[in-house]
Order: C-alpha cells, then structure tokens, then sequence
C-alpha cells in the first residue's frame, strides 16, 4: 500500500516523510521552535513547513498575520480532520486572523456534489470547528460559491499560469479541477486581498502541497507575501498504519459526529493491533507499538507525554496486553466525543444563525 | 483580406455568409417573418439564426420569452455594436425579459484589462443602451465579476466539457479563455436559471457561433431549452468593405462617443468610394454600390427602403456623385449622433445609480 506519489487532487497513503521532505524541498519542522506547542507538534506529526519563519516572528512580536484553510466540504469531519482544525484554532488564539474556505467548488466538479449537498455538510464541518475552539465572530469562514471576491480572483491569476504548467504540477485533468485550483489560489491569498501584506500560514496535509507551491508561485508574481505552510502526517485507518480513513469503509474511520459508544466499539473491534498471537508470547516478546493503531492514535490524541511513554514501554515490554490498550483509547475517545458533541449542541445557534 | 475562420476569441473579417450557413449549420434568415422587423431584419444583414422558431412562437402568442447578449468591456461602442443593442431593445419592447452582461472576466483574461478600466467602459456602453432604448428598469444587466450567480455556474458547466472539446471548439487557448467561455455559457442560461425553462434568443455577431454551439449542448444535458441565436453581417471598416473597424486605426470607425464633427470629417476624407476615377467616367459607368462604404453603411443606417434605393440607383446610374454620397451618409451620421449624445446625457443619472 505504500504510495510515495503527492497528488493534491487525490488521496495517497504515505508513508515515508523524510523523503517528502527531500523530494519536494520542503523543511523538517524538528528545528522549528512553536510558542505553547500543540501536542502534534511537539511530537513531530507536524513534521515539515514552507517559510513559517516570518509567521513566528509575526506571533512573536504581535505584528499581523493571518491562517488560512479550509476543506472540499464532501463528507463529515473524523478524528484525522480534527488536526487542521487544531492547528487553525492554535494560531487563531495567538493572534492570526483566521480564514477558512469551504471548497464547494471543488466538491461539485471533484464529486459531483451540488452545492446544497455540500452546504449540508459545511454546516456540519463548521458544528466541529466551533466545538474544537474556533472563535466564528473573529473568522472569515465562507462557501466559495458565494464568495464572488474569490471566484473571480480565480480569473485573475488564470493569467500566471499556463495548461502546461497545469498539467506539470497537477497532471492531466479535466478544466475543472483545474479552476478550482485556481480559485484555491484565491481563498490562500485573499488574507493578502483584504488586508494588505502580511505572513499567512496554510496548514494542510502534505497532499495539499502543489496548491501552496503554485500558490507561492503566484504570489510573488502579483507583490504579495509568498504564503507559508505546514505539513502534518496523515492519521492512518483503523485497520492498520498504512492504510487510510474512506468513507466507503465506515469501520476504518471514527466520524466527530458518531456515537460515542458506536467509537469505543468499532475501536476494540477493528484497530489493528501490534500484539502477539498468543498472550505467552505478547508477555514474553511484547507488542510492536510502531503499527499498533491504537498505540498509533494515542500519539496524535493523549497530551501527556510521561502517560504517552508509560503506555509505550508497557505495551513494548509486553505488561500491556493489546486489548487494554484498545481500552486505553477507547475510553479517551468516547470521553472526547461525549465532550465534543455536547459543545457541538451548543455551537448549533450560532452555526444556523451563520449558515 | 478574406477569411473564413471563425474564432469566438478572435476577430476576424467575413466575407462569405453563405458559406458559414452552409458549413455551420445555421439557417437562413430570409424565410423568417420578424413581426415589425427592425431595418436590419428587412435587409437580410440579420441573415441566419438557429431555432428562432419558438421565440416567434412566444412573441406570437405573447408567452414568456428573454433575450439575452453581452459585450466584453474593452472599448466604447461604435456603428456596429448598435445593431446587437438595437436587437435586444427589439426583442424588450416584444415582450422579452432582457438580460445583459459585461463580460469583464474576458476582458481581463483576454485583454489583461482590471475590472475598474472594464467598469469604466461598462459604464459608458451601458449609457449607449439605455440611449437606444433599453428599459433599465426592466433589464438584468450585469458585470460578469460581480455575479456570483454566474460564476458559479462555470463550474456546473465544466462538468460537461472535455479539454479535447473545448479545444476543438475554440483552438487551444490558455485556461482563463475556456473559463471565459463557460461563464458565458452561464451567462447565455441564466434567464433559464432564473426563470426556468423558457425561450432564449442571443443575438450575436458570427463570430460567438462557437459559444452558442457550446450552450446548446450544455443547455440539453441540463434539461434547458436551448436558446437560440439571431447573426448578423458585421460592418465593415471605413477604409473598405473587406476591412474591420479597428482600435488601433481611429479612422476605420466612428464611435457612438464621438464628436458628430468629427464623425462627419472621418467619412468625408477616409470613407473607401466606389466611385470612378473621374467625374466624366462616373457620369458614364456610374459608382459601384457594392464596394462603397458610404453605401454600405446606409444599408444599415437609412431606415427609408424607398429612399435607400433611389439612392442606390442614383448612384450606379453615375446621377450620383461620391462626394454626394459621402455627404448623405455624414448628414445622417451627424444628424444620429447628435440626437444620441443627447440621451446619453439624459441617460446619466439612472446609469450612475446603476454602478
């Protein structure tokens, strides 16, 4: 299943960063010093960046600075959607101003998806970013297809690019994948649009790097600040470290929006476990924590690190059986979407006033 | 000078209208009966449509219909943009909903133009409708740039193009031109997507044929009628029947803008004659009508059949000298412009309101 291919227009499992980041030019975050570090960054799954310099120096000296996001509003938010959102509402609380596209363009021409479909589930999307800490009436959140200030810019930058280049940084496609391109363009540099220059970060998953490069590109062809950008790895599925989250295998992926107990279930039963055939064997040789799911997801969700390396070292040295550690996370993600989903309730008012 | 290639991008001279029937599949217009025919209906210069049947139809039994056309804002008016207008205020005063857009995202993708230089130039077209009779009030004009309604229907569209068609219709073309061509396509459905299925009839020069071909075939996979189309002759260039009215070359075309002085002078001194060499010959062989400006541009300028023909006979018989014709003609001209200019004046107030 490993697939070093970068497609931004599709869904590639990677699995080898390190040559990412060589490949692609861009640089390893390991040296990047983020004030009050959010868990993934701290452990690395944030793990490469374009340019972020000038967006620390701005959050150092409180100058300006915007982040900027945003999701193909094509299905509901999961527990691997959760790190954007994290990371937008991180810069947010240090003083970026926060935009957040939702790209029902691209969910049309992508898959086929009208945009009451769409808009459904942007609704939905914007029920998870209020609950995980977004604050709406400082943001800029919109559907690109009411959002004319980005379509036509779209038009605007048609006049930096030519189809080879289309083609060379995204293959062939048909004319509107390559709009939507475009008019991602648009949503990147619109912080820059509306408020003059100044450093915006994109956070993203690393697929999502052809946009920023061309974007970058762009951006220096019409004066502005070429936008930065930072890569987290991708949470994997439940059925083992390198496959993904689809949509068409429900028992792979964990929905912010499902029940809770139907979570803590699918996870005892589904998550692939590093640990031995036999429990003899597992207390004597002990688990593999490097493709255990379970042990996988509890580096991306348990903020203690010291409780982080307890449950390794058990699991490892074979204390830890594999169904206490499904247990381990179960318990933290039903108690976390119990959570979640109570200020999901509480943000509806407020998201159905926006919508 | 001649040339028979049609491009929707281009600009080309048409020399052979019986030709583009055949090849384009576009019907004559001589069998069509316009119920109270503007002077260019009569003449023939309105020579071919696709399905005009049940615009006439609608008109007839005074059922809803829209027509609607556009222009892309690169330039002010002149002799030969009035007769689209005049089809349009035509087709309002018969009971159509008119619909009208400046085409400004072609204009900066074409022209490189920003959209404040296309909404000047918008500004100073829309003072020519309204001059010629276009009821503002009932009109839906727009800037393409502002319209979400129509950008977004690009998108919608895109899904039902191929690159390879889109390619074997307009030539290649760097992305923001097939961009342009699907916000048209928006553009050309719209009354329908306002309105719902009714009749549309775009009144064009030849050269948007291709647009037209593309609608109609999007229009029926979306379950529209497809809207049908009126062309006309273009006018030529002062300097000759085979020439085109140019930017570059002032003296080739007289704008609806301009001093009515000066209009006068431009025909007197630069208007090709078909006369003879000498007065004595002309006396004997008499003009040619055929390649005289002059009376070419009273063929769509002189509403009188009876006087326009004694005109003419006048003329070939050698009665009528060049200079003579030329001073028709200037009398004419001036005598519009002035009576024009007039309304355009009064046309400010509302068309300032407007943008």
């Amino acid at each position: 299943m490993a697939d070093n291919v970068v497609s931004a227009f599709g869904n590639s499992v990677i699995s080898d960063y390190s040559k990412l980041l060589k490949d692609f030019g861009v640089e390893s975050s390991s040296k990047v010093i983020f004030p009050s570090p959010l868990t993934i960054m701290r452990r690395g799954i944030v793990f490469g960046h374009r340019d972020i310099k000038p967006v620390l120096d701005a959050m150092k000296l409180g100058k300006p600075f915007a982040v900027m996001s945003g999701i193909k509003p094509s299905n509901f938010f999961h527990l691997g959607s959760k790190m954007v959102v994290d990371e937008i509402v991180y810069f947010q609380k240090h003083g970026g101003l926060a935009y957040y596209a939702f790209a029902d363009l691209e969910s049309l021409v992508d898959n086929g998806l009208s945009f009451n479909e769409s808009r459904e589930f942007a609704h939905d999307n914007l029920l998870d970013l209020v609950a995980l800490g977004l604050d709406l009436k400082k943001a800029r959140v919109y559907l690109q297809s009411e959002e004319v200030a980005v379509q036509r810019l779209a038009y605007v930058y048609s006049r930096n690019v030519t189809n080879n280049m289309l083609k060379a940084i995204y293959g062939e496609h048909p004319i509107g994948m390559y709009m939507a391109a475009l008019t991602q363009v648009g949503d990147i540099l619109l912080p820059q649009v509306e408020h003059g220059l100044l450093p915006v970060v994109v956070p993203v998953g690393f697929d999502q790097d052809p946009h920023i490069r061309l974007t970058r590109d762009i951006a220096v062809k019409h004066g502005f600040i070429p936008p930065a950008s930072i890569y987290h790895k991708f949470m994997c599925g439940l059925s083992g470290v390198n496959t993904k989250m689809s949509k068409r295998d429900p028992s792979s992926v964990i929905y912010l929006n499902e029940a809770p107990n139907v979570a803590r279930k699918k996870i005892m039963k589904y998550a692939f476990s590093g640990g031995r055939a036999t429990v003899e064997e597992h207390r004597k040789l002990g688990g593999d924590s490097a493709v255990d799911v379970s042990y996988q997801y509890l580096t991306y969700l348990m903020d203690d690190d010291k409780e982080l390396a307890c449950i390794r070292d058990d699991y490892t040295s074979g204390k830890l059986l594999s169904g206490e550690l499904k247990k381990i996370l179960a318990d933290l993600v039903e108690d976390f979407l119990v959570k979640h989903q109570d200020k999901r309730e509480k943000a509806r008012s407020v998201v159905s006033k926006f919508f």
